[in-house]
């Protein structure tokens, strides 16, 4: 009675058990080397300086959010939508392509490294190219991510307010950190979906998760992504770059390292080509640490301290305060750093400088959780009496800080 | 060089580990039969109409509660505050004492059963007459739970804001019910616990996590211990219990269940002696269960008809809405029923009737989460900055609700 | 574009998130009284008395069986194996069904208080009368539960090595107990399963975890089903029962409780029927509860110190040993403790007692956990080289032991 | 009544909570930039290519060593072992640094990377170069390490069967593969542990959970370390070396890649003085990773496959046998392969070649888990009736296995 088995394979997840595989585009997507660079770009980041653990990979969350994405389509078309198979594997390969454009530690390094280009926009042009290559098959999967094709809850599943891209990274990025507090109920949330006039939309009886996974994000926002360590890393990477980039005017062989991302910070005009794109695709975040590395013996003080800051867990200090940094408070800090590492006033703000960060909990513009109510009518989550999620906590928190070596 | 072994015993906990006793007076007080009875109240009620898994006890909440208390004592201890072993033992007591009062689906049958005699007054009876028996080993316990002592925040952890009882209680019906999101990090808050002036505080890098808290508990009120089916339940045990009443008036003996509920049902006046208390310790959900098992056979066709729901789960129906009901809506069901059970009008009111609850994110009244910073200043939670939990969101959440037996 | 939702309804579980029901057949065995009533036995019976988390329901366990069907029947359809949609619900049906004759604090009672009827037997009877009334609905549902299908592995699946029954409550009774090392991979066992020559197996890179789950097993076995004050609580029942039914004999109305429990102990004949099935539908662990609580007052001192030993957690103490017990400890034992309790010689074997418990990690005669090797060989588990569960070690483990009230 | 904080500080462990730091010495421990290398290298070195999430590092591991140490010895304590405050901290400093000698991708590299010199002689030299810069302050933590201390259980506790460093890494592994049947109970083992006769031990109730452990760190030998894929990374590594070796002979300036690895592998004589250990000091995964990249695009088709394979997850196919592989088979597949690469039949060997791997469960002869009686008897776990580790089973496995890369 048995039938041979179709060919499918398993994942071992810790954070959701299995994720299975058995499609043979899926399975050629993973297989691909530009796919595979993946495991070797941390998910998030430096935080591994504060969360020993948060060591996981962009590979290990888009194969994740590809897991709840599987859930998520199951659930709707149980509920009855309208979703081909073309539709689903479509799908399917665009979340699990969505951060196929992140470069090395990628948030903090787009401006200084990639001139500014951002990683959706590498990443329509790295999904071209496999496309290319895979003879059109991606021609869907390109439609559904640019929100050009009609079922637009498709897009909204792999962009939206409540896409599983952020379902899976705040569930991983939990469970990698330890930040309990930051766990949602992804399951609930998924078996709450619906699809109503085209467009994705909440029950009414899952309010309390939404508000809740508004909450986690709020959290692990302050809590891990903001944490002063990770800032204090971040900065430290962004002025790494500009101090490379100087020290290159004068010196440039004492700052190559002889990898790719040589290319990226000495030579990269800003202009995308299949060329640019293939050498992106070589890079990542194994570069980077190397040259750290490399760099942490640079004869150029500032250069090396702030290398062996990344390496051996020296990080900048950081203060917050609700009121911009006073500016005396600074220039006194940088004189005397200037004084102590024994460099020019211009170089100090390598040692000491200021900034801002600000972060909303809902952003009432352009985010619309909409929830679809028994007696069919629609409103946003911040229109509905009683929720958490009211208009006067929806503006943004601001917060300044003072960054100093010592 | 190994001394003999303590006398420690240790109870496995699927939400702690393991649960460690290591102290005689703590042991007598778990050996004793008013502590055992716990073992046959339920937690969470009738919640487990519900969610089938809240079948936890309230033994297994208060050894929870104490081994929070251990943790939050030896965090306190490291931290440098003066704790004497005496006042250790005494608030560990304390703890696992907190419930002792409580009867059968306590806070449903509070008002019907005990004449409206509440728990902690009932507790501090029994406790005393504890007392009694163990040659005044709870003097300093007793002194503590009812805020004599002069350590305020011992009496605090016990029953505060951020006692240990809300954090097992939440992380323990989150645990049972499976509604992962009522999660709080129980752990971070204990670390987090601070003792300043006399009073438990919480280090200013606690506050996300307080949030997490107060938005957790928020969650876990609609989401179990108000949710429609439970609500239901419990108006039925209220119901049930005047109804019994009622019928003893003409009826006695078809009522009387041969368990201890009959005193405090038909004889009980209100007046607290030794007797009656050592009556009440005699009695647990299961008295209470036997007699809706009984009385679903009862010849009085409201009588069955509840308490077969109960033990059917065929439940109230329940409309939430934000307005107060319709009178006219009300008396129409009403009129139906009563034709439908062929009833009289008066007994309609058992069939179908309106209520309301209500519950407050954050009381800025009578809670005061005191967040302590590093410049040693103190400010409650709700009067910071940023922070979600703002005056304005402190106001009650109100809701008004129709019961229908069908 | 969104059809209606399919009614469908999801149920809370901790262990597994989330249970859904989506069919009406199921939808109407959840809602039968009979069902229902399994929420009023526990699943690990007396194991609460160690174990304070383990007090969940066999309703909560055939709802996990029910869970683990439907993931496996997705599994072998997704490999290809025929399984119809009525083969599906039945199977489904038949899972949620098979522990439906389960009468209060089963195993320990079969024999003292059904004279020996099994859960099996009983269980049978019960479908049949619920197939009555659900017109025939069940019929295909009770040919897989007795094994005269022709697809046999649907009944395997039910009611085998590995069937989900185990690997449900394996995986519950270690979550509620906390038991760390019971917990099975039951997700990578139903990943393995495959159905080869109309028999369920288990693919060759699943044999570690099928040793895991034995040893896991084995462990639940000595750890929770046959720990020491569980056989304590579960002997103390047994006696409890032998003395009531003694006591009978000269003074019945002493022991009636007038519930349902009155006819099995004292005029149950042994021959089942629709009605003494219905009789038995009406009963559960409340019954036995309240009869404990009412004895513990008797006039009797063997019966109410039994009973009180139940409520109180006062439990016989219980040696272990390897050897047969010697004859002239427990004569010795047996007439210190009819001095001390005043009671006859005869009477004195309720107070101190022998008896023997057996386990087997893998019977080999009866049970067979067959593996397909890639080259479409088949061996049993037993009998393939360098796993664990050999023949030397498949011999049952039998321990002797003595009880004793003090 | 406050006292200012100790200064102590905690870390998020996602498999513990909260990891407590509390003493100087152990902060300057972890603040070194000996011990922050560890945070480069992979603790399950290539398993990442089969477990996604298995990314996590030695660093972690040693500190989740050094948080069951804490709890170990605080266990010990209660039951009255006498252990000083200065054996304790030296013992928590012995675990943290127990790891502190392993290089890049370890296990699989110190034959050809270190010419054979282990990572516990590495680590001994480590720690005498740090014990001068702290002046001494790990005198009696070297001790401990090298057992030459008379309180033999501190050395057991860091490295002896039941040591700390395995039920972290059992435990830390299974968290972060996924690999459930992996998990121990590592709490319970603790709370078992003893000390007699300055030996530790474990106590009889112990004896399940030590079973658990041993049968679970069998499971994960073949399910995760010597797991197929795992095996066939590191046989690249090995592989990738030799033919860099074997390159430098004839252009040691194709192979160079800037990095500190370039002296270890083309001038590292053996010998071990403190310049060596320092260089050692500087390297770890990502100068190897880095290497790899490069290396991928070296002339040599041997070298930039095998290189390719690593990064783009195209490993050698291994298939297992438990007899030895056949000669002519293996000379059948290189012949073919030197074909299709275009090779001679000497570096044939690079792409297909045998190997065998063994394992054995317990190790009667040097494996010692003496479980202490009540009676105050000592025996050997394999000694024991009816315990599963039985002296038939306590043979090694081994397993034969041939790689090919097509």
């Amino acid at each position: 009675m048995e039938q041979p088995s179709l060919q499918h394979k398993i994942i071992n997840d810790p954070v959701y058990g299995f994720i299975t595989i058995n499609h043979p585009l899926i399975f050629n997507i993973i297989a691909h080397p530009y796919y595979q660079r993946l495991r070797r770009i941390h998910q998030m980041a430096l935080a591994y300086l504060v969360y020993p653990g948060a060591v996981h990979t962009r590979l290990h969350h888009s194969l994740g959010a590809y897991h709840l994405m599987c859930m998520a389509i199951n659930e709707l078309k149980l509920k009855g939508v309208d979703i081909t198979l073309e539709e689903e594997i479509a799908t399917k390969a665009a979340i699990l392509l969505h951060d196929i454009g992140h470069g090395p530690f990628s948030h903090a390094l787009e401006e200084e490294f990639l001139s500014g280009i951002d990683h959706e926009t590498l990443g329509l042009h790295i999904m071209n190219k496999m496309n290319v290559e895979f003879n059109g098959a991606l021609d869907l999967c390109i439609n559904i991510f640019q929100n050009k094709y009609h079922k637009k809850f498709l897009h909204q599943l792999i962009s939206g307010q409540l896409d599983v891209d952020r379902m899976d990274y705040l569930t991983r990025d939990s469970y990698f950190t330890g930040v309990s507090e930051g766990v949602i109920g992804y399951d609930r949330i998924i078996k709450m979906l619906v699809v109503h006039n085209n467009e994705l939309m909440v029950e009414e009886k899952g309010i309390y998760s939404i508000e809740k996974f508004l909450i986690a994000r709020r959290l692990m926002y302050w809590q891990a992504y903001l944490h002063k360590a990770v800032l204090a890393g971040e900065e430290m990477l962004v002025k790494i770059l500009k101090r490379v980039k100087e020290l290159c005017l004068t010196d440039k062989d004492s700052v190559k390292t002889g990898s790719g991302t040589d290319y990226f910070l000495f030579e990269f005009n800003g202009v995308l080509n299949d060329d640019v794109v293939h050498k992106f695709c070589q890079i990542d975040d194994i570069d980077f640490e190397f040259a750290i590395k490399k760099w942490s013996s640079h004869a150029d003080i500032i250069l090396s301290t702030l290398c062996k800051g990344i390496l051996n867990r020296k990080l900048y200090k950081v203060r917050f305060q609700s009121e911009e940094i006073d500016n005396d408070l600074l220039e006194k800090k940088q004189a005397a750093l200037a004084q102590e590492f024994n460099v020019n006033k211009a170089d100090s703000n390598y040692l000491a400088f200021t900034g801002s960060i600000s972060n909303t909990i809902y952003k009432t513009d352009d985010e619309k959780i909409n929830i679809l109510f028994k007696d069919g009518s629609v409103k946003d989550i911040s229109s509905i009496d009683n929720t958490l999620i009211h208009k006067t906590i929806t503006n943004p928190v601001k917060k300044f800080y003072i960054c100093s070596i010592l």
